[in-house]
């Protein structure tokens, strides 16, 4: 398909981001999947050629572009060499934002360079042991000592929990939910183990631990108490990276396995040519073209500031669970092979997993669709 | 959601249709339905607003209005009244652009005129007994005799079967699939009754009989051989034709059982404040908002000709496949009353069954955008 | 597949059914759906060949075959000729074991012979306008004068409403739901018109209107204010009478498609002979098989009383989408003439379509089964 | 639900079986899935117990339990702890069943009673790199040197690949395909590693080669040509042993999830008091118990030989669609836990993906299914 998103500017810094994937990525991929976690090097090397945080202005480090088209080509890239450790676009998209929107001019000046050099490596600790999609029910608590506040509780399934140098942590205090910036070395912050999942296995995921943290007041980002409203703030943009994901993962996986079936041969024929293939493939590649219409559509209302909660969540589910209906499939017409670890399908398969369930379950995206319609 | 595709002059054409459809069908509806036929003085009164191929030439009674999108205007009003009777698209979309592409002036000048009043009703007779979505297999036969050809044979699921004055007729001659004009009252030109039908029940559709008609050779429409070509090239609207009713019938299902479902009680709240309730409502709401982009974008592409075979075939499957889904789901929240023949739901179910079938099966767009792949 | 659940005399039973359907039923159902009710005259006939209620005691006019296997033979051949006006099982299998089970033997002698002779053809009025499946919603209201009640209320959706010489109606007294014996003639009963419903048209359904009306003391049916569980404990058998009913639908519905697909041919050879053809029929073949395994099942567990109303619910709901399933893939594989009324698979779609809602909605089905692990 | 199928003995023989699971199975399970294989000491603790091979005559070291509800028994067993590494039943019901019917007695004298102690781990060589259920494409080739054979050839996905003693190997020789017994050790037979897949992760799985391995004419197994035939009649029983084993998975999923659901709160109360999950955990026993009780019939049917080759497809297609369905939606409910190794239904998501694949994909059982209609 056409797409009548993209500018020329889009298509030269898709080119150079490629160039990017290829040499700096795809090389390393196997041995981040064995390792659990991708290399600092990799943030410091995006870093350098300018692919951290480029929305930010030049004077915290940034490109000053601020067009989330950029985003949206970096996420494709990463997704059509089937790439999910490299968390860039969390960092860039999803935590660095609240940073830019709700940090202070010191915390900006402090904080960004580093985030867009690659030397700090954002993370967002929001889901507790206790709470999924219920961020009302958290219990990590942040007790007001006059000069600064000390930070209690348990965070879980924390992307970059590994490597992150600066986490964003929601808590409780008096006020209401409220975000605080916990960096590396402080006292009483406590990193678990790299938590071993079914896919994305070069992403590290983390509990992380929180005892009698002392957290300067000057690392309340934003006001205190206004956690809760931020975060909704920050969610349609996280879910648009979300859906945008998920539709390049589709791609590639649709692309991977047209490639298996036009190859494979049983019957005397290749298995592209049987009519359940033929009608399989093309219902793939119907509905991730209407994905694609759909998301560059948001894509541009975003632009302008125009997506709304309900259409955000409307893409995040509905793509997700697209992409799971084409891993699912392309597992299928791969036979064995597609069970095989070596074979890019069997990790796109568990990788798309949990999509439906990160960034607000799906079930979530129908309750606020829902209630948008008043039910 | 918004629509990016409309301008004023568009909305403006819309209060107008709707302002017809409210006064000129609404009232007729139930007793088009009791007699299984729209009355002729519809056409002409439609005629008369400019709403009967408004594309078409001043020169020729028309608007000069070359705009599929107040064709879309058009199919949208009167699906969201969820009128199936009144086939005003059919002629204005789908057969007269044969008329307008393929006739001579004088073919032009002496049929689009009536086209245009309402006089003269349109209807297009492909399929026979023996073929459905297999054109090839076509046994209706056309005999060169110098001045004129002998056509012979049987066509069947004709809509405006019973109303239709002129019918483009495909039929085999030495040269191949050859498209000719058939004018109500030739000899040799029988209608058979108006087959009763599952629904769609106020549209006429019958079967046309052909024994010994003398077609004078200035009826032929185009080139002797070509008609498997002309069908090609304007399937793609009439596929679009398809995509867009259906998407504004899945609307139309959609706002009626949301309105059912928020005033209907069942053991103490409203039906809609049931998870199950919400949950189908999120799913139709988000599919057809995605289906609206999808098919919005495609007129725009269509304004620029850009429409490719493939899109307009995954667009007829996808949104008519779709629209079954949401009246299905629609009549289940109706309960018991969308079983009832007065609530519209129970019309809108049986209306939709036949899109899955009529324009191509959507097997067969499926076996088109498959062989599209090279599979 | 072989079935083990019938013996020799259910054979002959059957063989002695079928013959009835074939000159009795079959060549009167096109009458009866015009006219929108079945003649009393079939009813009559059905009687004299023991057909009806054959389970009551021979004293009260019934064979004393008291066997479930009876009733699922008569289901199945009448679901297998597409017979859905005739509804000799509601009044056998539904309506009557409420007379036979919760009957004084004055009201047993007094109404059952009728029962079995046909001339007293049964009702239920559960469903009134505002309640579907929220029995305790009821409005209709039976008041305590004495010797003898006053009937007022409005039920909808009764099926034999326009036949019924004796409807138990359910209504609130006092003590809570009671059913009472209400008769044909008693002064201020009324029936509405013959509601026009989507599919089953030969089955008259009615609203019915009580005014006023004096209802005996001895009309009452087991115990007032029990109505509520006597519901309850005969919906497992009404339930299994659906699935019975939905398994043999789809049977019928799929043996109309596998014949179609076998004769019609397109691009030169069998439409059952392309693959996806093929694979839908071994999907359709493969969910019926199943099923019909576990009614058949279930069925001998009912013989000896040990059907759940879990189970009950599970068959209900699992058969009803599966024979909605099958017809919606038969009408798509019989092209343009599953949409025409003289085709059995088109009667067969609509026909289903109120399955998945009577009898308690599929919902209320997964909220039984819910509720039974304690969700 | 109540199971009709067991006796008092395989109530006995399934207590003294779940002991041995907790005792010798359970405390392993997290190391094998680290090694990526079981311990050969389980085989021969199993084979202690009497669980290898019961079917056996004792003369050649079973226990003459001719019976499959033993070998039903521990499928289920070992799927309700989740177990997908010990192979047990691919050597009891698979694999020895071909030595078993098509040995001679020297074979068997040989050979089985190792397989009954657990001495000699079987394995059976079918699917080859270039072929998945297409075995006519088989490129293995059997050389006829006089008074032995050469084998060359590659097979791949073979389980048990690394452990096994003894492996069936299906190759061309002039007669057709012919069945032989490789015994480790024998010269030019060589493992290839262990396949790294996407889970089933402790179940050994290997690439064989064979490069002019002289195989003595006594170790062909049956006629040489008839190997086609002999594996098309032992598939019913693979087939129905891949249904038993996908219904008890499916169970244990079921069981984990519930437990699940009841356990965790969100929004203040358990999950599975949302309307969302209620529905769908009543759908999943409800398809789980038809599920069980089709198997269930199935397998009676199979001890009097009874059961047609499309009704195994129909099973193995049916119920490993359904484990998957029930694996995928216990995982969504688990919300991110689901997507943690550690918790068992995330290892049963990616254990039951297989199940769709082997034994012949369940896109082969249609066409198995659908010729059998003569489609």
């Amino acid at each position: 398909m056409k797409r009548a998103l993209f500018e020329q500017d889009h298509d030269i810094f898709r080119d150079s981001f490629r160039k990017f994937c290829q040499e700096e990525v795809l090389p390393h991929q196997e041995r981040w999947i064995e390792q659990g976690i991708v290399d600092r090097e990799v943030w410091e090397k995006a870093g350098e050629h300018g692919f951290l945080v480029p929305f930010v202005e030049e004077e915290f480090g940034g490109l000053g572009l601020d067009d989330f088209r950029y985003a949206q080509v970096m996420i494709e890239e990463l997704a059509r060499i089937g790439e999910s450790g490299f968390a860039l676009s969390l960092h860039n998209d999803v935590i660095a934002p609240y940073l830019h929107t709700y940090g202070t001019a010191e915390q900006k000046a402090r904080y960004l360079p580093g985030v867009a050099s690659g030397k700090t490596i954002l993370a967002i600790a929001m889901t507790e042991p206790g709470t999924g999609s219920d961020l009302q029910a958290m219990k990590t608590s942040l007790e007001d000592q006059g000069d600064h506040y000390i930070l209690n509780g348990q965070k879980t399934f924390i992307s970059n929990g590994i490597l992150a140098d600066l986490v964003i942590v929601a808590a409780k205090s008096k006020e209401g939910v409220t975000l605080v910036l916990v960096e590396r070395g402080m006292e009483g912050f406590e990193r678990g183990r790299n938590l071993k999942k079914m896919g994305m296995k070069a992403q590290d995921t983390a509990e992380l631990f929180f005892e009698n943290v002392r957290v300067p007041k000057e690392n309340v980002l934003g006001q205190p108490g206004m956690g809760f409203m931020y975060l909704m703030q920050k969610l349609a943009q996280e879910r648009l990276v979300c859906a945008v994901g998920a539709i390049a993962g589709a791609w590639f996986a649709f692309d991977e396995t047209l490639k298996y079936v036009k190859e494979r041969t049983a019957f005397g024929k290749p298995i592209g040519k049987f009519q359940n293939t033929r009608f399989k493939m093309a219902e793939m590649k119907t509905e991730i073209t209407i994905g694609q219409h759909f998301v560059d559509n948001l894509v541009q209302q975003h632009l302008r500031g125009e997506v709304t909660p309900e259409e955000a969540c409307m893409a995040k589910y509905w793509t997700t669970d697209l992409v799971n209906k084409v891993v699912d499939e392309g597992v299928q017409l791969h036979g064995g092979y597609g069970y095989m670890d070596e074979y890019p399908i069997c990790r796109a398969y568990t990788d798309a997993r949990i999509t439906r369930i990160f960034a607000g379950t799906n079930e979530i995206m129908k309750e606020v669709i829902g209630r948008g319609m008043g039910l």
